[in-house]
């Protein structure tokens, strides 16, 4: 099947980015010192070739995630990075033989995890973003708590997200070092092997955390693309001239097929003007003329929503599709 | 089953205020007056309260919007709103018994009208939204195209999308005069019974076209309900707190269970901060204390895009879950 014949909008992953993405990043983080995050992709089949890299374990973002990669035979150590209260869906997993850990942040999530089943979790340290995690002195008093409630306690948890979008690098580790040093006294009050933290943004500068958590950098987004990663744009949303006027075009890719959380998204060559639910209309004045039917992709400023929006993936070599991949981890059910 | 036996997130429809919205906007615009536009709700439980209350016709965004409602029996008068190049899935709709039309504003896309296999359009004419829509002169010279390929040409449509948020009903009411202005002169070039426009931010002041196709006004979101209209908010996203901090607190629900292309939502009675892909923070110092397990009902600024982030909707009146809906026009496939 060629590109030209998919049906618009399409999500598209160009394959030798990616693979260059999953091999740069193996290579800077080997094995364990990589634990990638699926919310990113949300596609198992995505996930099967960061195992065949050598990263065992995964990070998810929700049950269903943990559940579909348990489903796909992924399921050697998964990390619900994300506090829940009802962990029964998990407690059937572990009894099934996977081995799920569960970040917890209170003493009801505490009780969660025992409650529902959950054998081993990690100790929720917030380190400057201002969401879920314990107070960093808070977290031997929480690894008591729950080796009381019989859990294993297999470390310390600490995400420094408002740090990934820091542009310039130095400051961005100065800020990551002082985000670590209030994770790593909680891990030495508490013990345990896992230091568990960062994203794409700080994975170049996160030394301290001895597994990071990175999931956008097998796709990237032109948000992290702005700060000079070794990462390469590898999705993008197929769309097709449907309407040309004298100043602009409009193309078959709107906010349903796009997430504007980040901002608008980009079309090379051009400036986009505004997306509303099924178009984005971009300026073709002072630019090269389009022609309704045209093929154009536009790349989103973020990916982990973007995927979110597509039932599935289209891995693509230039104009040819290789294969099609189903977004197998969306939804929370 | 109760609201709080839910798996969060959940979207949630009131009933009652649904009802409100519903027959608020029948009474206003009776019968063929209101082309609902379904790309607002992508359910056809939802279409089917729309047609009982005398709305034969819709409005559509996508072909798959327009394929599940004729599968959905609802059938009798389909508007594809939107430009489209192949429209072959469409024309299979025709031939099986289903009316649908088909917006077209070039010649390339009559052209592809007439080669799917589809016997009525309406021309779409540019108001002043830079998006589709040919010049308000050359509709003249389109309908003259389309006539020669065979089609019937129904009339004009043209959408004021660029004034739906405009704060004060005069100006918006005099910008719309305006733009309907430039569609009558298409309209009296052309012929043909219709003149759709509008939507539900200019569904009280457009009395120039005949047909309004407005979506929103049955669930409604923060934005549109700023305009003061008489809608009332039906629609909201069920979370659950997932962690507390001393002057914040998290719930469940992120930006990929609601859209912020309109801006961050609401939860009432206190300020969201920010949302990630599965959290909002929201402040708690000064505001009442909320404990981890919390129910919390997030309001989102756009229905539109937040509708199609989820599979299925429920019916609730209070406490009780009435019914469960499937998201059924999900999808561009």
């Amino acid at each position: 099947m060629l590109v030209n014949e998919l049906q618009t909008p399409a999500l598209l992953i160009e394959q030798t980015a990616l693979r260059h993405n999953l091999d740069t990043m193996t290579a800077a983080l080997p094995g364990a010192r990589l634990r990638p995050h699926v919310k990113a992709h949300k596609c198992t089949s995505l996930a099967r070739l960061q195992y065949a890299n050598g990263h065992r374990g995964f990070t998810c973002a929700t049950i269903r995630e943990v559940e579909a990669m348990a489903a796909a035979g992924l399921g050697e150590d998964l990390l619900l990075a994300n506090e829940v209260l009802d962990t029964r869906r998990l407690g059937r997993l572990v009894e099934d033989g996977h081995r799920v850990t569960v970040a917890v942040d209170s003493a009801a999530t505490i009780e969660a995890a025992a409650d529902g089943g959950i054998r081993e979790v990690l100790i929720d340290v917030n380190v400057g973003l201002p969401r879920c995690g314990c107070p960093p002195g808070e977290a031997g008093r929480l690894a008591g708590l729950a080796r009381r409630a019989g859990l294993v306690v297999r470390g310390v948890m600490g995400y420094e997200g408002h740090l990934m979008l820091v542009q310039k690098e130095e400051e961005r580790r100065e800020r990551t070092e002082h985000a670590m040093t209030q994770l790593l006294a909680a891990s030495a009050d508490i013990g345990g092997e896992l230091i568990s933290a960062g994203g794409t943004g700080t994975c170049t500068v996160n030394t301290w955390a001895n597994e990071i958590q990175a999931g956008s950098y097998a796709l990237m987004d032109t948000a992290y693309q702005e700060l000079g990663q070794p990462f390469k744009l590898a999705l993008s949303v197929l769309g097709r001239v449907i309407s040309v006027a004298s100043d602009w075009a409009v193309v078959d890719v709107g906010l349903k097929a796009l997430s504007l959380d980040h901002g608008l998204p980009r079309i090379d060559g051009t400036e986009v003007w505004f997306c509303s639910d099924e178009h984005t209309t971009f300026r073709t004045e002072g630019m090269p003329r389009r022609s309704v039917g045209d093929l154009v992709r536009v790349q989103p400023a973020h990916v982990d929503p973007t995927v979110a929006l597509h039932d599935t993936i289209y891995l693509v070599d230039g104009p040819k599709v290789l294969e099609q991949w189903p977004v197998d981890m969306r939804g929370w059910r």
